[in-house]
């Protein structure tokens, strides 16, 4: 078997110590898996492999656990309203102008950015899943894909979630060159469908090991009503059968003690999405009680209409400092945790155990940190906690300047090496000027 | 007077609407101040001036109102221990090895950092007056210079002041090209100061028309001792006629009413430090209500021991979450808003008015921005609104490009183009290891 090694001055696994290797090698195989990571000292023979040194720090590709990011279609775009005027003003209206074509523009910008920044998967609600899914495979980035199963007036929920099973029947649950393509159920959330929809939506996904993406608890009074009416989305969610298959739940702002409870014990995961949740005054979600309980959690973007560059590594900082103004305890979520929170954590959250750390048999789905930054002036022969803090809190998505994905290298300075961002870029504006109208 | 002309598609004066120029120029008078900053069309004949013409925003330079910049040689490190500890355990051990050459480099690698990013103008608190000088005289940057008064022992405060008297008398209040550094007071706070020295600090800096800084309610423990024995900090500084003067209060998170109407009345300006108060756990500062009031706001970074860039654009997306956050109104300081305080506001808190905004007579301090960035994908011929939420939620430092001070181009490409950033870098390396020990 040829194998490809990559040689850096550190290599941080994700493993569950967030340890720090000194003179770290990663190999990969044919199929774009790791092989080995670990010492150098400690590695297999190179025979035979093409060697590649690195200067910087190696890491896995970080894991978004939701988005909508064709939205960068909408960037921007009438965000000083309140929420629902936003919606029903501005990106409702401007979403019913979408062509199947500008969703495609559109995800091919915000992979191409996420890819940029380091952020290798991302799980995604939006529709027009054929364009979607052709935009992630010409970037090259992963996706857990689930186009929406919503209760609106002229559409049929129904329809939608016998939709999703067709694609997977056609297509596999999971597919293209490095597994690039997993579908899932987006079940939009508990106000915008009946019970029944999300008990089919359950049981359809269960029937095929899907995962199913949800919106739980985001807004307070749109959560106000749930839980005067079944007691707690998350009760809800428990009664129809969703929490017995895979499941994240994105937001779960506002939970009680009997919901983390219930999450905990039925292992549901939690995408944690500070940004948007602050940006849109949703409020701070419970992260220390839902780390207390083992929840699974992974951190999300949100679209990038409302939290606006698909930047990551801005909710792992966030993420750190709410945890800390609501626990008032500023040891709370160090570097470590705040890191493995945006990979291993996601990759947790969404039932994948094929991403988010570098480990045998994973998908080497990786990120090369260039270190030519004030942030590490300091220097890498610095101890580990403080390494990991200037990575984490100092540099973040700055200097990431080579991805790859399933071992194929998809950025290489900074850039694309699979599109033209330039014609990226020209498309979201031509198709972004006629949505607007 | 021959006049040099910067054009671009998109100027930003940061005047109090926060208006948006399509097709701008601004011209720099021969001094390095801005001669007419408006639309191309009603320029002045640009008759023997030099045109640039640039692709991007120009906007003026950030102002960070309160920062120890230097500390860039302590960053990340024991940042996972509770303040006080950090403190005492790891900072105050680790200063205790500082020699004025390691604040040199420090400050160096700060102040360059600082104008990567287009922060143009910093308020310092840090020891070695003189070599804080030199770096920031190096960088080309622009600088309020304090050096801490402090009670410690082995320590003289009354010397403290006499250093800083006679440096004034020594230097003037402003010196260097461009009047680049002003000199001021940098009295440590109510807590490590008696009340002996508050005063004749208060009275020293009016009878020179100087800034005093200082470190108002920032942990809620110190604050609460205050509070007891003074009343509060507010009314122990108007006591010793500290607020008479001109005064920026950094942190101030633990204000009751009373406290907010008295910074108010004498125009205090404010510091808001919200990434460092929220990383060390201290409290988020009512923002709102201080606004409400019409007490003059600014952004800081604090040290980068602590919160790690120096990028006060972080900042500035900052603050508009935890308004929003604290207010649950989505509404609160939207785009324009904050980019104010990161600009015009921050001068105004520092009671400068010759910097902050692209006005004729003020410095030309200024910063382009390029717009080759995912988060302008969708074109400049956006509403303002929109075009504003790109700059300020979506790129932010990313592309800041090329920065002027003074009329002076220091930042080119994104490097500076005074000081060689990889030696500063070693320079900082060697001594971070030294300090370590």
């Amino acid at each position: 078997m040829n194998t490809r090694r990559l040689r850096a001055p550190i290599v941080l696994p994700a493993d569950p110590a967030c340890s720090v290797i000194r003179d770290g090698v990663v190999d990969i195989d044919d199929d774009g898996r790791i092989a080995y990571c670990g010492p150098a000292a400690g590695a297999p023979s190179p025979e035979g492999a093409l060697v590649t040194t690195l200067p910087g720090i190696l890491l896995p590709g970080l894991v978004n656990t939701h988005a909508h990011s064709p939205m960068t279609l909408l960037r921007g775009m009438g965000g000083e309203l309140p929420l629902l005027r936003w919606l029903r003003e501005v990106i409702w209206p401007a979403e019913a102008n979408l062509r199947p074509d500008d969703v495609r523009v559109g995800m091919t910008l915000g992979s191409l950015e996420m890819l940029r920044h380091g952020v290798t998967t991302s799980a995604e609600m939006y529709f027009h899943a054929e364009q979607m899914t052709e935009a992630v495979l010409a970037t090259g980035g992963r996706v857990l894909l689930g186009s929406p199963i919503i209760d609106l007036p002229g559409l049929d929920w129904h329809a939608m979630i016998t939709e999703t099973e067709r694609w997977i029947a056609a297509d596999g649950l999971r597919f293209g060159p490095g597994e690039r393509v997993e579908l899932s159920y987006a079940a939009h959330s508990a106000y915008m469908l009946p019970e029944e929809a999300l008990r089919l939506t359950a049981e359809s996904a269960a029937a095929r090991g899907a995962l199913v993406q949800i919106h739980v608890a985001e807004a307070p009074d749109e959560d106000a009503r749930q839980r005067a009416e079944h007691g707690s989305v998350p009760l809800l969610l428990d009664k129809v059968g969703m929490l017995d298959g895979r499941i994240i739940a994105a937001h779960a702002v506002h939970l009680s003690d009997e919901d983390i409870a219930l999450f905990a014990a039925r292992g549901v995961g939690v995408a944690h999405c500070p940004g948007s949740n602050a940006k849109l005054a949703s409020g701070i979600a419970r992260l220390t009680d839902l780390r207390a309980a083992s929840v699974p959690i992974g951190l999300g973007t949100d679209g990038p209409a409302s939290n606006d560059d698909l930047d990551l590594w801005e909710e792992v900082q966030l993420t750190a400092m709410l945890a800390r103004l609501s626990t008032q305890d500023s040891t709370v979520l160090g570097a470590r945790d705040a890191l493995l929170l945006g990979t291993r954590g996601g990759a947790e959250a969404l039932g994948r155990n094929d991403i988010g750390a570098l480990e045998t048999g994973r998908w080497a789905d990786l990120v090369h940190v260039d270190v030519d930054d004030p942030a590490f002036a300091t220097g890498l022969d610095v101890p580990d906690e403080q390494l990991l803090a200037n990575l984490v809190w100092g540099a973040g998505s700055r200097r990431v300047r080579d991805v790859w994905v399933a071992g194929e290298q998809v950025v290489g300075e900074g850039e694309s090496l699979r599109v033209d961002r330039d014609k990226v870029q020209h498309g979201v504006a031509e198709a972004a000027a006629r949505i607007r109208g």
